[in-house]
């Protein structure tokens, strides 16, 4: 481990915990986190980076997938400024632009990058005395949000690496991704697609927990469920539902068909598979036969060909459902991310890294995903132009379940996921050639082969 | 028709549509009528009249029903108050307490009252060219709601009817009472146990349109469906859908078994039934098994029994459907109105007065009613203390079904329902002996028989 | 009631009673009444007609609907002959050519018809104590089949009031038509369409009980429901449930969806309708992915038009659920019945005689029905030929619903129906004219107007 | 392989074709292989065995699961006495006592166990011409009924394996075990509590084809589905469908309700699970509401607990199922089997035996299996006992999948099967020990450590 400055690390903890819970209070949904990109520049001008790209310089905006409507867009940003957020970041974001990218340029070197996600998820954070946040004082201030998947973690890990990273001797180029929307499979995309993971040597992605306790280091994932999102809207007619509801096309019983069928799509020999419809908004009245109706659903597969499977099954359960009720049906995929497992040489340096830590028990190099994550669409472009590309997962005692309204994370274990992954990145650097991929990356063509 | 200055009439129009425009632009839900309120004390109070009852004072807030969540009692209190209620309607009315009665109090003589309802409903008004409050600039300003049932039309008969009975020879006690939540069904129960009903001899009620065209009117209804408003709870327990989607408990899939139940509840041998659950609002995002879902409907029925079958089978298969998918469930009753037909001889009546008027083709004296009203529960109380009652329908050409985007009316016909109002009014007055049903009545007691 | 020897009403009960129970002991179902057929030839024989017109010459058989398949008319047509049918009526009747018309050819005078039916229905019967077929031994011989709604009943009135007729001074054509298959909506379009129908003056149709205590007749009925019958097949793709799910495509699925939709199709506003699948059989093994379903269901309205809504609802909806579930899916009408009510003057008649009666409480002209009767077919052509025609009632206690497992009468009740039934025969024979629609009755042509 | 007698091979395949034929042609569902143990019998008479034990002999009879109904074994009880079943074998397993076993004793040395399937399906086999059966002659003569699994083949390869080992100079004790219904997961139960296993020290099942093509044998399987059997019913309250719908209590909209819950149980994150309904009888008639339901169903599981939870959820559903629609519900499970896999030791003894056939192109030690087998309750009482056992699959071109009309085996392969067993019972009973689990073993016990 050497060129971390493992001495600083203890005091470390209090920058931590300080930012781990400011973003916690703070939850902003995908494409959303006006408020969140501002306090990541302000904290990353504060660190002091090469080059600061954000919103619209951040990701190519035509590539962003499962965007919310104009509305609750507007919402947001409303908050966003009346929170503070910073004028010159809502200019840059407006519209739903949101995420950050940093770089530390060091000169000849491999290109190494960090990607972190940043979104919030719409589930109502505890108020019991038992959640810390809510016994602490950090609890979500935006009623009906919540980091409910560790996100506040994953950027106040991503600004502990840069920190640790800018200190070492690291040679090279460090750029660190803060990646908006992963939790609408539609930031993961447009990330893959942007200018700054050109050229990507060796590519780390990091997520806290996922039943693993602290203490165990996973150096990469493997089994990933690949995943589509969908947004289904159902169009009927409506009736007065006393005086003459055969008039009506009723968007309430397809809603409840497409239910019903969705969830009985065949399981699959080939391997596992799901289905969901996780929010439906119908109707507007109790005496009015239902005209529209909204839902919001997805469908995973072991592999990316089971996905499609169970996406394509839907889609015809979806039309048929319409059709039985009278009603004008679209279906339409707002997201996704591909399966693509890490390389084993790069998980096996992570596990490496952390197996030489005294606080892990347990390093492992591969293990099984079992959930679904966009960072997928970044680990197929950097491995398709010939980089590596791993999915870390820093464990952690959390005592509700990811998704749910008493998730939490030990603070003390982000200290150790920063010590690994600045670790990791200062061993890719100092051990492994550059690699392919660089056409298109002119301003460092001559690195090629060094 | 003495008593009645019909000379005037002619320049009724302007002020009819210039009120009716104004009440269409600003439509609120039940127990929101915050705006509504105001301008009708703005206009009871112009017009001038004995006694005005606002708010608290107009019906007893204990018995209401169907009251929406503080949050958009709020929303709309606010909006009312941007939009420029008055400061002391808005202090009568705070926390849901909409509506207003007033009173002529004119020496002895039978008590008369007119029953108008005064909320809109959660429709989204057409904006199409052949709209005509779309084309004529009157369209509702409170996007997402509408008066998609004529409660603007009723509010403008009553202050034209209110008009004519002063300008007229009447004798006795008429009271005019603008009910909230006729919409939700929740605003006839209280309104039917307020003081200003105690012994009411003779009651009308009136609704425009119906599928009556222009130039027909209708004494009076029977068979009236009778209804209760249900609100429907599921609460599952929420999961990742792509982890362990196993260890969510789906309120999805419970929803979705109730609604397909609900609709299969089987017809009856002794009469008409109905069933509606019009709107739902289920979980939260894409990628979380829902936890929670609420469901607003409704049951219909010819008779008061057949609607308690079919909500007693509804309360059945809800509980079922929760119990299927392992979530909680919750019944909720929350409004509702019983079936009472009007009486044949007040019904009589009108269809006498209306037949005497050059504009009106067929005047009928009783047709089947075929949708819900809470109006019953006034009838029901009137007719129980020993006094006649009706409802009573002036018909329109209106484009679209009630309900619906497009549904309007030709405010020609509102002239003529004020006409035939006002001079059943006096008719009755006229012609009419006090009846019973006075206990509890003191002060008027010597009137009894006079 | 000139002309019905009613001395000799005291001793019909003895044979009444047998043959009923005779009747009652050997149900067979629509197209299946083979024994029924030659257990009614051998008693017409014994009480003498002068035309016997047997299975196909009685109905044309191309114009059934409803016949089952070929193995289960074989089934029944083995059982008749092990059970004693007669070889003539066996082959007169083979492949479900059941059903017999007798004629009493009586000269010059009107032509006098009463219909009355014979098939059993597939309902078990009740082996309790308190059920009298089940205690005094005459409960169904064939199980699974009973006499379930009275048609034993109707066949001994036939032959009773054959026999008074036949006593009588009757003078005309009076034929008595025995029809199969009306449980199905499949005897009576044929019947009506039979030879023996053209020139029908007046028709008479009875059934005993539907809810009308003993005492108690209905001279004719209004308001019957009309209905179809429908015939609806899924066939999807069979797979091994276990090793290979997702490569069926499930037929069993189809089916709860198509069910789910049938009984959801909207209440109407313009009257009562029904639905039911009453019957499915699906697929074949429980770890087999169902291939095929086959399900009996019916549509019913108040009017024909409403009846073909529910039709056409049903239709979209079945086809629907295949397609949700990959299915093919067919929708044939397989039987049903048109909308048509008695006429007034025709019940008149009837209640006449039956309020002259002292056993008779309560003799009612008109009464609305609720079900449906394939008997409409014919009445529809009779008056559509300028015949009238009426379906009278006479009441019978009955202790358990029609179509269930304790259904039974009261056997005095059916001497009663005969009394009244060849009386209003004779009534009608002597007072009033023959009526028109005499096209293609050419033999009888002399007689119009006489 | 020596012992076995390779020379004689080459004269097989006429008596195997005979054999498979023949049996093909008669195929008859669980517990109904009356005519099936008769042919079993004479073919083990003609081979000569030490040993015969038949029906009640065989099995005990209280064990057996998922027995079909008294009518159902009488019918192919009949059946197999017309086609020419042996009154001694009708005798031993009248009531549905099927199934035989066989026993060569040579003296001392391991007991040997060989288990193969007996029964058909309900499939009805395709008349194709190029489905070779229907082509040659040899299609099913019990039209409805199939060998759609390869059980012919199982009991041809049984008695070829039988001759072999007879022929060889086996020491030792070498069972042979037919057993029936193990399609219904019935019959695999009480084989494995009889005392013909007590005391095996080697245990070979074997399936042919299961997607692996010929020329592939697989010594042994993992990851076997769990399963459980299941017979669900409803009992509601029949009614006219017309008259009285609200009087039901309706059995067919329960079925529907259970059907649409049962596939919609979550997917498990700890493995594969399945689940179906396969066959359903509901109702009696269109126009009446359905009385009574039944539907075989199956769960099964990546493990014995997945199918447990998948069993439990079903439990529920069905349930609630009948509660949503007023009908009494009953859920028995009626047969199944566990999860249990093959030893690696016993499968690398088939896998190497195969590997040095020239007929073997690729020989696999262990497989996963991805359907269900009740040999896994016979896998398990070896095993609990100490014994060894594996599950061996012997690859088929097979044109149709599993449990489809147009299944068929390569009949050249069943030699390939006789001989890799015969020459893996031999090469255990050269090299290996016997084994433990000999308690109440008595008669044998001196042999233990021989």
């Amino acid at each position: 481990m050497s060129g971390v400055d493992r001495g600083d690390a203890t005091d470390v903890p209090d920058r931590i915990v300080e930012r781990r819970r400011a973003f916690h209070r703070r939850p902003e949904p995908g494409w959303c986190e006006f408020l969140t990109t501002s306090l990541l520049v302000d904290e990353l001008e504060s660190v002091g980076v090469d080059e600061l790209h954000v919103g619209r310089e951040a990701l190519p905006g035509e590539a962003r997938m499962a965007v919310p409507d104009e509305a609750e867009l507007d919402t947001w940003f409303e908050r966003a400024r009346e929170s503070g957020a910073r004028e010159d970041v809502l200019a840059a974001t407006e519209g739903g632009h949101t995420g950050v990218v940093a770089v530390l340029d060091r000169g000849e070197g491999p290109h190494v990058a960090l990607r972190v996600d940043i979104d919030g998820l719409p589930v109502e954070e505890s108020t019991d005395g038992s959640h810390r946040p809510a016994s602490e004082g950090f609890r979500s201030e935006h009623e009906g949000t919540m980091h409910a998947c560790g996100h506040d973690a994953h950027m106040t890990i991503g600004l502990g690496t840069l920190e640790a990273v800018k200190r070492s001797e690291f040679e090279g180029r460090f750029t660190i991704l803060f990646q908006p929307a992963e939790e609408l499979g539609g930031g993961g995309k447009p990330m893959a697609e942007s200018e700054h993971v050109e050229g990507v040597d060796y590519l780390f992605a990091v997520h806290v927990g996922l039943d693993h306790p602290s203490g165990e280091v996973v150096g990469g994932t493997v089994e990933q469920l690949a995943v589509s999102n969908v947004r289904v809207g159902f169009r009927g007619r409506s009736a007065h539902a006393g005086k003459e509801p055969n008039r009506g096309a009723n968007a309430m019983q397809a809603t409840a068909a497409a239910v019903q069928g969705a969830y009985g799509i065949p399981r699959h020999a080939d391997g596992a598979t799901r289905v969901n419809f996780g929010r439906a908004e119908v109707g507007t009245a109790a005496n009015v036969i239902a005209e529209e109706a909204a839902l919001w659903g997805e469908v995973r597969g072991e592999t990316t060909e089971l996905m499609e499977y169970t996406r394509e099954e839907l889609r015809r359960i979806v039309r048929a459902a319409g059709e039985m009720h009278g009603c004008e049906s679209s279906f339409e995929v707002v997201g996704g991310a591909p399966r693509a497992d890490s390389d084993e040489e790069l998980a096996e340096l992570v596990a490496g890294v952390a197996a030489a830590d005294d606080r892990v028990d347990s390093a492992v190099t591969l293990d099984a995903f079992g959930a679904s994550e966009d960072a997928t669409h970044l680990i197929e472009t950097v491995q398709g132009a010939g980089g590596l590309a791993t999915y870390a997962i820093v464990g952690t005692d959390h005592p509700g379940a990811h998704h749910t309204p008493t998730f939490d994370v030990e603070e003390a274990d982000l200290a150790l996921a920063i010590d690994v992954l600045a670790a990791s990145v200062l061993q890719t650097a100092e051990e492994r050639p550059e690699r392919g991929g660089r056409e298109g990356d002119d301003e460092r063509e001559g690195v090629v082969g060094g």
